[in-house]
């Protein structure tokens, strides 16, 4: 038998990091969990144990604390591609560098009416993420995206004429809570860089298309979400989304004589539909195999 | 040996439930988690099987789902009391009921720049809770709360001074980041009703005071945020906070050359300091044993 | 006004350590959280941030790594009370001090039908905890316990004969899954020592029970269980028991033609019922206040 | 613009069943995870809201309810297998369907020395999984699994020699824990059909050679176990493997006069390193792309 090591990849996962920039008596804070992989000729470490060409998961670890000293953060793509490339020159057995980077949110306290300097509530769940891989002698890839952004439409939502079997119970109907929690990758074009206004571009045509779409599933929902995308940012060239179907089920209120006229549901986690897809301009590249870290 | 049966508890705790409100095409979504737990002469349940006065709990969730059907939920302090009134008639055997409502929060969208009628947008971990204790032929002791909300202040936080043996390391400092997941629950006197006036007027009143107070630890910010409720609501007979310090520690940059003037934090989430306090205008009664259900 | 700190506590939480005890070539795991709190006199930190008194959570946490060092671990009762008189001594302004110790289970590998001598697998998530308060010039309490250890039984349980009103839908069975995740605490006799012994005899107790005994509801059983651990285990004084429903809905399989003779279930994890009792032989003290921390 | 969609998957997840199977007296729990994807062609769905080829995801929830009652579930590989071949002939429109079948661990309780008929405890967190990928006219592809496999060696395990540079400040060790949580997938040869027996060979591979390797990194374990695996099961044609390396600090314990010769460790969850790597005996296919449906 010959065992072949088809393919390796290693990093650190889950650095956290907390930046306070300040202006004046005016704080900002960013909160960043970055995670970093390396892939390469790491073969030898593998079959025989040799770790001469292996850049400690640890010391990625302190060069990301590091490199968020030495200069400003900027956009997360931009650390990420920063932290990208520096890994490429730190580790010569690597040829491809992953670094996800994806910021928290954190609202200004109004304090008496006003913004306070220095006094923060964490936000919600959502997260804005980066993803660069990173190359030798080759641009980038950079992928931005948002996880756990949970919205919730109540008309406008509709689930009828699908097909049906032996197996099918499920009532149609014209009205429905629609409740998601939208994970999406977009992927630009090289050359794309007003990352901030891009990414606030593509999430508000994304809620916004959300909101007004006039639904019969969550497919021609986020099909609607992703062709919208496309249609107004010129530099995306292929958005991934996913929406889980967090049903929201009417409850049953017959047998207390009552109506329940779309008014009272039970919320529920398990099981979900998961609906995906990937929409793009160009079938030649795929975001797909670029997204993942962890 | 005679075992006796010292005390008991049973009830329907995490009954998930959203209403949705209309008022002509605008839509409110009122997400709320019920838990409900008797206590009474149930010892025959126990002892000998005898189910007879055991009202069953999955009955208890479709009265939360009919209720909430039959008439409008109102504040939750309403709603918990109203539940709770319920179970005590509905029960012989029930000499108390407790009952907790949490309300989960959704945030409008804006869409174009105006408010969208039916999306909505999850918001952040923080709860408002309502604790009703109701007993026969007594007034219930009404609790309101609020839980995980998470804020941070990166000025204005210091601690020094502290007591020292030969197993501290810790560093005083003029200067760190206070980070904490505040859950409070405060007590009011009989006869207050204005629940949602009230809550917003406490929980506005805990977070102006602790961004603006110079703290010197945690307990000395956990103090005065429940002296100023105190103190500005009338209605508040007693308040407990709990504040667990969200430690976020400094980065040594030293190794890399690099000074760190608290700017590099590391957030953590073990181990976290863990502050509490009751603060009351009567030593009397205690808000700590109504507040459980779970 | 006269606010008033009616009650107050700090410490730290969530400590974790892992020891490794080592006989030779065969080594032990010890997989340990640590809660510590303090109650006293600590007034002045809370109303005018004198810290003098304030012994820093971070001591507490370098003492209980110490203290680990310093001796051997023994058992968790054992530890907790050790560093109970530790903190007692250790800060003047104490007048009690609550210590949790949770052991989190690992079992040692088979490899090749023979147990390794360093090689583990986590166990389940069921914790063996103790909790310990001690005050000055008294003994201190004991409270051992167990955390979520998840059982099930798929017969000799029913739930009949229960109150019915119009919100009542529940069918009755003779014939249901019985599951749950256990959660127990009890109280020692002071001057109990064999604290391995006693709490491996209260476990087998009350999984004995659990597993032989004919159900008539939760209630039922979690009274004999208690019942039975006060009957076997003369130096428990009282015993508290928390068991959630954890149900196990019969699925219907009518409208596909075929019957579910109790063979088909969705376990769900919201709601859940929660049962819960304390059983003593001694009406005149409770577990209740002692035993939680966090 | 044209948009287009390159990809589509859509179907159930976090489907939760539990079978109880019978042998006169003596039940056995099988308790599953199934998530179902179908892929095809779903464009009308898509871009203009036309259902009719969709079959909707409460319809597939049913389906394993139902299918689960009319046979024995068997190994399940088996049942992954059967679910798939079902949704491709429910489905005209799917050309793909992904099943992914994972069963969670129940031990018998043994009460008074003996094992118990029908009563059991939760396992640990592993999970048995199979991943079944079916299309028409071919094999499907069997894709077996383990994960949240969380083990512990003690000893015979170094990080050394490694690359460093101006960043790095981790201390080379000759022993120290190696603690993680495994995760692996392997693909079976076509006409494998011992699943239950396989899966058991390749653990048994897998945690005897994490226990007696004497381990340099984790690559070099995780290397180590995947070449055992393909060694020892001529049906395994490819095994990725995922080791986050949970990593176990050393306490500085020197501020207090004490040694620490590794004894005393911090278990922590964040960050983590991750280290991953496919095996194969054959580089023409690739098991990555197979495994996820979540």
């Amino acid at each position: 038998m010959t065992a072949l090591l088809a393919s390796n990849s290693y990093g650190k996962s889950a650095v956290r990091m907390v930046k306070l920039e300040r202006r004046g008596q005016r704080h900002d804070i960013r909160d960043l969990t970055v995670d970093i992989a390396l892939e390469g000729e790491f073969e030898d470490a593998h079959t025989v144990g040799d770790n001469s060409m292996v850049l400690p998961t640890d010391t990625m670890k302190n060069t990301v604390y590091a490199k968020a000293r030495e200069r400003s953060l900027g956009e997360p793509e931009e650390f990420a591609r920063l932290l990208g490339e520096h890994f490429l020159a730190a580790s010569k057995s690597a040829s491809l560098a992953r670094v996800r980077v994806a910021e928290h949110g954190w609202r200004r306290l109004d304090i008496g009416g006003r913004p306070h300097d220095h006094s923060f509530q964490r936000g919600s769940s959502e997260r804005r993420v980066a993803h660069v891989t990173s190359r030798r002698q080759e641009e980038p890839t950079i992928i931005a995206g948002i996880e756990e952004l949970i919205v919730l439409k109540s008309a406008q939502s509709a689930f009828a004429g699908y097909a049906k079997d032996r197996y099918t119970t499920l009532r149609e109907t014209a009205d429905r809570i629609l409740a998601t929690s939208i994970s999406t990758y977009w992927r630009y074009a090289d050359g794309a860089t007003s990352f901030g206004v891009l990414w606030e571009s593509v999430r508000r045509t994304l809620l916004g298309t959300f909101a007004e779409h006039d639904s019969r599933s969550v497919q021609h929902t986020l099909y609607a979400m992703a062709d919208a995308v496309l249609e107004t940012s010129a530099e995306v060239e292929e958005i991934s989304i996913a929406m889980p179907n967090k049903h929201h089920l009417l409850v049953d209120l017959a047998p207390f004589g009552l109506e329940n006229p779309n008014e009272i549901f039970v919320p529920t986690d398990e099981p979900f539909g998961l609906i995906e897809a990937t929409v793009t301009r160009d079938r030649s590249r795929q975001v797909e195999g670029e997204r993942r870290i962890r």
